[in-house]
């Protein structure tokens, strides 16, 4: 079966709604989409499962760069220009740390080394990785649950022509440069979901792939086995947004992860790769096209989040596509 | 025997002698003499014993309070205003920490903490605090060696009428105000002095007792048994500079607390207290009626620290004065 729907307008006042949503993200364009999806949900109907497969020690702290980078954009206070970090940032600690011999490869602002600072404290006192995260969001006002995929450590190994790495010495330290040939999600067997993550899972409404790069975001989230099971269970419609536009990213090496390992970079590699969890694919007009090699319902619409009323209206598309997907799945259910 | 020296210059050129000093100093007012003398004597001929009693954790971190003052003022980067901290500090950390709910009783900088977080990284790999030091005064750029007065934690605690308190919960927070009924140094017995600081007291030419707190920072370095009795061995002259003038501390709860335990706020005071470890004491000319009641040999000259030109003349006349206190004991010696 396939079905498309063109982009239009539903009248329902989502905000209003006791609609539910879960959203599986990792960093920039994960967070982008979560903000509009907050928006406009009602405060608090919003759950944002987040990859931490980024997250590694530096400094001796605990650093979790996609909770954060979620964090930031769900407070409002994130760097739009960086894309990593936070707005009026001040860099005196680094500065320091370099003249002491630290590594600076890794940039961490004055305000954002607080956060990681609290995080590590807490950490240390035995204070689990969903409850740190919960304090952190609400001191920061806002009002989303932000969820890790597990509180036990997933770590991201890139392996590439130049060796192995972990993911922040690939990601950062080498600029994304050394070509990958696999990825391997270090303790993803052994991890476990968190009740609050199953908790989400459970109630949600509809649960959103975010617009993330699937091979550095979302496969460490689904990497962990009784995670990936409870949202393939999941009785709410499950869509995922293209993050790949016009042939590429639109932000981080996902175009070029894929060049590297030889797979088609365009959205139906991406939309057939989760196929068997999705119910829907929401492409960007520019892709409109590609929905023939869909096999599945398909949204085409603008993806590219350029403001924040671009995020909303993107929000309440994705809304409106999955209503319209469960009321065929009902009507197909009820007159088989 | 009383021997009074008048102050005087010398013209012997210090800056190219071999005279190597070692400074035992606390916070601001140690860390102000052991400039100037830094400037004085040949570069690296200079090491400063500092009381590690005020230390503490805080923010998960671990904080040495004298030692970066020192630190901070014989790299010059030290906040003349403040008294504690670096010149030209920001602080966007501690703004975010008391927004995550940290306490922001111990205003630190963005600068200074990145100090905390190296030798926090350094502690928990197991190199010792003398090493860290060590570390983090060539980054930068100190000539002198800045020496913790052990590896083994020390503490202060402070018995006040209003109950016990770790140091720097007197003397931040409460800001100095419980009344001082007694103090106790934790740890001091089975505290070791390090290699480090022994042998730069067999090697030294001079001990000067820097005019720091003799309760809060002098005390807890001569509570160590073996350092009290490495010092008291060492075979070169010991002087100490006053910490009170016109019957007031210069900086610092010196005075109050001299008025709580019910001494006589007077520099015979602190020059009785340490006469079996003393050769020559130093006056201020504020002072000058006070030689009477001091029985050792006396230095009368100006020991407000005003200018970096005093430091260095107050360092000049104390080398002079011990040059002095030898050349009497010499003969003495000789002539007995």
């Amino acid at each position: 079966m396939i079905v498309d729907f063109e982009h239009g307008g539903s009248e329902y006042n989502l905000t209003e709604s006791d609609l539910r949503i879960v959203a599986v993200a990792g960093g920039v364009g994960g967070a982008k989409l979560a903000l509009g999806l907050q928006e406009v949900v009602a405060p608090g109907n919003l759950s944002v499962i987040v990859n931490t497969g980024d997250d590694f020690e530096h400094w001796g702290l605990s650093i979790c760069p996609d909770l954060d980078t979620v964090t930031y954009n769900l407070a409002g206070i994130n760097n739009p220009e960086m894309g990593w970090g936070r707005a009026e940032e001040t860099f005196g600690a680094l500065t320091t740390m370099s003249q002491l011999g630290a590594e600076e490869w890794f940039r961490i602002g004055d305000r954002d080394l607080a956060l990681h600072l609290r995080r590590t404290e807490w950490l240390r006192q035995g204070v689990s990785l969903t409850e740190v995260t919960e304090r952190l969001r609400r001191s920061l006002g806002v009002p989303s649950d932000i969820l890790p995929m597990s509180d036990q450590p997933v770590r991201t190994l890139v392996h590439t022509e130049d060796g192995d790495m972990p993911f922040q010495h690939y990601f950062v330290r080498c600029r994304c440069e050394p070509a990958v040939i696999d990825l391997t999600f270090v303790g993803a067997e052994q991890a476990r979901p968190t009740h609050a993550a199953l908790a989400a899972l459970a109630e949600a409404d509809l649960i959103v792939f975010c617009p993330s790069n699937p091979y550095l975001s979302i496969d460490p989230v689904l990497s962990i086995p009784h995670l990936r099971r409870a949202i393939s269970n999941a009785k709410a419609p499950k869509v995922a947004v293209t993050p790949i536009v016009g042939g590429k990213a639109i932000k981080g090496p996902a175009a070029k992860m894929m060049r590297e390992m030889s797979v088609p970079i365009n959205p139906a590699t991406v939309a057939n790769r989760y196929q068997d969890l999705l119910t829907g694919f929401v492409l960007d007009q520019q892709d409109a096209d590609w929905r023939a090699e869909i096999d599945m319902p398909v949204l085409v619409t603008d993806t590219m989040m350029t403001s924040l009323e671009v995020k909303r209206s993107l929000a309440r598309e994705i809304i409106t596509f999955a209503e319209q997907l469960q009321a065929a799945r009902f009507s197909e259910h009820f007159f088989a």
